[in-house]
């Protein structure tokens, strides 16, 4: 992890971006709103652009010397000591639906290491923030995973069904399956209500923010092979909100 | 459909009904809670008894003379004129996980057809209402299905990956899939967000408040048949927010 307490100004901006995502958030919810289709066949829509540019004016204004890595908008000064990486509506398949399981993320990358997340649900209020070094926080009340003994006890949260086989194994060996989701299903897990996540192909603008949540929440996130998400990562992630089901988790995703 | 109009009578109790599952839910949510496991494998808990009991409570002192099918406290006078049916919590998983989506239904049969259906989200505070030859309507405002020329162009809710090949051809010739929802998908889809769900196995008390709430906002339920939902259908369920849709699905469903 970083070595260097995160900066009381970097929360307390990262908290105001968020404001700034909700307002957007809001103004489209549920609304009448035109769907394009982007390059990857995945839906985008004026909401999506228009948190995002309002993220980037602040962090424009305010920290030009930081690099920005956002899901809309592209990415510039990654080599950067700070860099701020954005989606700015993580489910956006949800927000088109009109169903409030859409997240704004806001990561920070402090030499690559993620330090710093925020996963903002503007339509129910819930708001989680991670910070490296801190307790997880939802609606400013520290969190913690909850323990699980063994997968044939746990909930696994699952965006959706992947086509890989160490994921339909680990989906057959819990109890339950909780689909749909993204990364509100991960603050689900930091807050203790889901034991386990799987997911195959994560961008970096997925992942960043939830590092911080999950780690601080006393959860365990790594790539499919157990190594930690930095930019290059090949998309796989798998989260254990206990660290004793994290072994065994990635131990069905490497069988083949 | 029914000949007679729906009493007032009854569309007020329907209300007060779900005013009354709204408070025992409210006082569970995200607090820890005893998991218990059913003959089906499914969960249950003192959420979804009490929020029943609360329930039957009112029915059984108002209105004594109708029968009653509820999920988890048995049925009695199904030949009754009148029928209750009652889901405490549809989506329980999404209930123990901690995440808004799960609903308490109140649906009542008129000689066994769905007349009245009642679909109450008591966290974001969303509320279907559906009534026989009323609009339906979404926190008290009316609302319409969309219009969808084609599955290409579709967004399909799907609470499950199911395994029954119809369901795959429909998912595959959806151009989106919003995975997980339960009840508060086919209230989306009432409201124009989202174009077909497809379900395999429902009971009287997931599909009953469902009827009418999608009927009177313009789409179409059936099975996979095509055959209205009545008590002893086999748990199918196809429904299309765009009437000429429906029979596209129809005819993927039964392609076997």
């Amino acid at each position: 992890m970083s070595t260097a307490p995160v900066p009381t100004a970097a929360c307390a901006l990262a908290i105001r971006l968020a404001d700034a995502a909700g307002a957007v958030v809001r103004r489209h919810y549920r609304t009448p709103i035109a769907i394009d289709v982007k390059a990857d066949e995945s839906p985008v829509t004026a909401a999506d652009r228009g948190v995002e540019a309002a993220i980037r004016a602040i962090l424009t204004a305010e920290r030009p010397q930081d690099g920005i890595l956002g899901e809309e908008q592209g990415s510039h000064g990654l080599d950067k000591e700070w860099v701020w990486v954005i989606d700015p509506i993580d489910g956006t398949k949800s927000f088109i639906s009109g169903r409030p399981l859409f997240t704004t993320l806001i990561g920070l990358l402090h030499h690559g290491v993620p330090v710093l997340g925020v996963i903002d649900q503007a339509i129910t209020g819930d708001r989680w923030v991670g910070v490296d070094g801190q307790p997880t926080t939802l609606n400013g009340q520290p969190i913690r995973t909850r323990t699980c003994p063994s997968l044939s006890v746990a909930t696994m949260g699952a965006t959706m069904p992947f086509p890989q086989p160490g994921f339909a194994r680990v989906q057959a060996a819990s109890r339950y399956t909780v689909w749909g989701g993204d990364a509100y299903a991960f603050g689900l897990l930091a807050a203790g209500f889901l034991d386990v996540m799987v997911e195959a192909s994560l961008q970096p603008y997925d992942w960043a923010a939830l590092v911080p949540v999950i780690t601080g929440a006393g959860g365990v996130i790594t790539d499919w092979q157990g190594q930690p998400l930095r930019l290059g990562t090949d998309g796989t992630v798998a989260v254990a909100g206990d660290p004793h089901l994290h072994a065994a988790v990635l131990d069905l995703l490497r069988a083949d």
